[in-house]
C-alpha cells in the first residue's frame, strides 16, 4: 500500500510514532528509503525534506551523474549501477557513453587525440593536441541524480514510506521535532506548525549541512567537511554523441548542447566559510577563485576555456553553485554512513557518490 | 654612513628616487635589505613597513623560529645558519636544542620514549609512551623571528638603508606610492601624507597579502595562498633544558616554561574567507575549528592538550593568531622570489621560512 504524501501544510499530518526517519530526500536519502522498503517493509518509515522532491537547492541536482567502473569498492558501484539499470529512463541513464581522459603521455589504453577529434570534430576548439596528445578511452554512463532521487523516492512511497516535504527537521532526544514550511503572501518562509515524532532510529542525510546539523544536536564532534562547488557552463557545440572529458581536477560533462564543467575540490573549505566571487584579471566575476584557478591551469590544454565560450559570470548568483559534503573532510573520499549514536546515523554521498551513493545507502 | 629613519610623521621626508624599495620589513624583507646593501652598497635602497619594527601584526613575530637541517635546499638553509648564528643573541638563537619526534615504529635513530621521560621527566604528563613509543632525536636552534627581523634591519640601516615606520605602500607605474600614517587623539589610524617615489625596483615582502597586493597593483594572477594559523599555548610545566616535540601537523616548541603550539595549516584558506572560532562541545571556543581538528588528533597521544593546560581561548582574538603566506597555495612549500614584472618581485616566506627564509632573499 502506497504511503502518505504531505508536501504542503493544507494536508493534515497525526502525530505518531515510526521505526525510521529519514532527514534528506536527496539521492542518499531517498536511496536509503528506497532500500529501507525493500529490505525491512514490515519497519515503517517516514522520508522528510525541508524543500521539494527533488531539492533545487541540494548537492543532488548539481551532480554531474557519471557512472564509471570505478578501482575499488567495486560492489558498492555495482549496486548503485544495478539501480540505474532497473530504473533507467526514470534516472535519466544513458549507458555507453564515452569518457576521454585526456593524457600527456601514451599509456596501455591510449590512442593519439588527433584521431579522437577525427570522429568527434566538434572537439577541435575543445582541446589543444599538442598539449594533450593523448586519450585514454572507457566507457562510461550517464544519468540526472535529480531524476534518480525522485525514482527513487516515489517507488520509496510506492512501497509503503510516508514523504513529508516542506519540513525543517531537527534531531530531539527520541526522534526528530518537524517543521513543517509554508510561504506567506509576501513569500516569507515561515514555520506553520510543528510536530514532535518519535523514531527508532534517524538516518541524517542532509548533504553538506548533515554533519553540523548531528554535531549541534548530539553535541558530537565529525571529521566531515564540505566545499562549495561551482558547475560552470562551456558553450561548445557538441552533438547527442560527444563524449565526456577528463583531465586533472575536471570533469566535462556534455548537457544539453554544451559542456557542463565539474571542477573538483581541492580541499574542505574552512568553518564560517561564505562564497564569495572572484576576479579574472581585476573584474569581479561569478565564479569563485579557487575554481578560476584549476579553470587557468587548463586554459592551454582546452583553449575553449580561455573563450567566451566559457560562462563566468558577473556575480555569483549566475552560476550553478552548491555545498558539497566531503566524507572525513577529504575531497575524492567514497560515501560514508556512519553510526553517531544508538540511534542516530549519518549518510553522506560527496563527490564519489555518482559511483557509489546507493551502494553505500543499501548497506543499511 | 648609517642611512635615515622615519619613524613618525614628524620626521619630514624629502620625495627622492630609489635604486630599490621593498616594502614589508618582516624577516623576509629585511634579511632582503641586508643583504643588498652588503652586496650592493652602491645602490640606494628604501625599506618601507606599515607597522613598526618588528611589525606586532605579522606572521614573524608568531613562527617558530625553529631551525632544522632540511632534506633539501641545503644551501638554503646552511645561508639561513650562517646568519643566525652571525647575529647569535641578536636574534634569540640558541643552537644544541633536542627536537624530539615522536613515532609509533622504531627507526634506525629513535630510541623508546620510556628513556626520554627518564631524561625529561617534565614530560610525563604531555606524552602518552603506549601511543607514542619511540621518539627520534635530533638537534635543532631556536630564536626569535622577530629579534632576528629587528636585527637585520638594523644593520641594513646601519649599511645605509633607509627605513620608514608606519607607511602604507602601493605600488604605482614606475616606483611606490607611499603614504604616512600617524594616530589621531581618538586612536584613529589615518594618513598624513602621500609620497610617490621613483624605483628601480619593488621588492614585495608583505607576507600573506604580497600576493594579493601585487595582483591588484598589477592585474595578474598568481598561485600564491594564505592560511590563518594560530598559536596557542599548552601550560605544560618545563624547564630551561626542555626538548621541542613534532608530531604530525604539529610542533611544540619551548617557550618561557610552556610550550606554544604551532599546528601547520592542512590546506591554503579560500579567497575571502574570515577567520571564525569553533566549538568544542557545543562551548564556543578562541581557537578555529580546523585547528581544533589538528589539536583533537593529537588529544590521546599528547593527554596534555585534553586538559586545561591547554589555552583555548572563548573568543578568536584570546588566542594569538595571524595570516601566513602559502607560497604556491601549497602548505609546507618552501619560500619563494618570483619576479612579477620586470620591476617588479614578489618574497614571500611561508611556513619553511623559519629554515629557508634568509637563504631566500639572499637570491636577489
Amino acid at each position: 500500500m502506497s504511503g502518505a504524501v504531505w508536501a504542503h501544510v493544507g494536508q493534515p499530518f497525526e502525530e505518531r510514532a515510526f521505526d525510521t526517519v529519514i532527514l534528506g530526500a536527496g539521492r542518499m536519502g531517498t536511496a536509503a528509503a528506497d532500500w529501507l522498503r525493500r529490505t525491512r517493509p514490515e519497519q515503517s518509515l517516514l522520508l522528510v525534506e525541508e524543500g521539494g522532491l527533488p531539492n533545487e537547492e541540494g548537492a543532488t541536482l548539481l551532480a554531474a551523474g557519471l557512472w564509471e567502473a570505478p578501482a575499488q569498492a567495486t560492489d558498492l558501484a555495482q549496486r548503485t549501477l544495478d539501480c540505474l539499470e532497473e530504473l533507467g529512463e526514470r534516472a535519466g541513464w544513458q549507458p555507453g557513453v564515452p569518457l576521454l581522459t585526456l593524457e600527456t603521455v601514451p599509456g596501455p589504453q591510449s590512442f593519439p587525440t588527433a584521431e579522437a577529434l577525427e570522429r568527434w570534430p566538434e572537439l577541435r576548439g575543445v582541446i589543444d593536441p599538442a598539449l594533450w596528445p593523448w586519450v585514454r578511452a572507457q566507457e562510461a554512463g550517464l544519468y540526472r541524480p535529480g531524476a534518480l532521487a525522485l525514482a527513487l523516492g516515489q517507488r520509496a512511497v510506492q512501497a509503503g514510506a510516508g514523504l513529508m516535504l516542506n519540513t525543517r527537521a531537527a534531531l530531539v532526544p527520541g526522534g526528530v521535532q518537524l517543521s513543517r514550511l509554508t510561504v506567506t503572501n509576501t513569500h516569507e518562509v515561515v514555520v506553520h506548525e510543528v510536530h514532535q515524532v518519535q523514531a527508532g532510529q534517524v538516518i541524517v542525510a542532509l548533504g553538506a549541512s548533515g554533519p553540523q546539523h548531528a554535531e549541534e544536536s548530539l553535541g558530537l564532534h565529525t571529521r566531515h567537511g564540505r566545499a562549495y562547488v561551482q558547475r560552470p557552463r562551456l558553450n561548445a557545440p557538441l552533438t547527442e554523441q560527444s563524449p565526456a572529458l577528463r583531465v586533472p581536477g575536471l570533469l566535462l560533462r556534455p548537457q544539453s548542447g554544451g559542456y557542463t564543467l565539474y571542477p573538483a575540490p581541492r580541499a574542505a573549505d574552512p568553518h564560517g566559510y561564505v562564497p564569495v566571487p572572484g576576479r579574472l584579471s581585476g573584474v569581479p566575476v561569478g565564479l569563485r577563485r579557487e575554481v578560476l584557478e584549476t579553470l587557468l591551469t587548463h586554459m592551454e590544454g582546452l583553449p575553449a576555456l580561455a573563450s567566451s565560450a566559457l560562462e563566468v559570470g558577473r556575480s555569483l548568483s549566475d552560476v550553478p553553485g552548491t555545498w558539497v559534503a566531503l566524507p572525513s573532510g577529504q575531497p575524492g573520499h567514497p560515501p560514508v554512513l556512519e553510526r553517531l549514536s544508538p540511534s542516530v546515523s549519518l549518510l553522506l554521498g560527496g563527490e564519489q557518490a555518482d559511483v557509489l551513493g546507493v551502494g553505500v545507502a543499501q548497506q543499511l
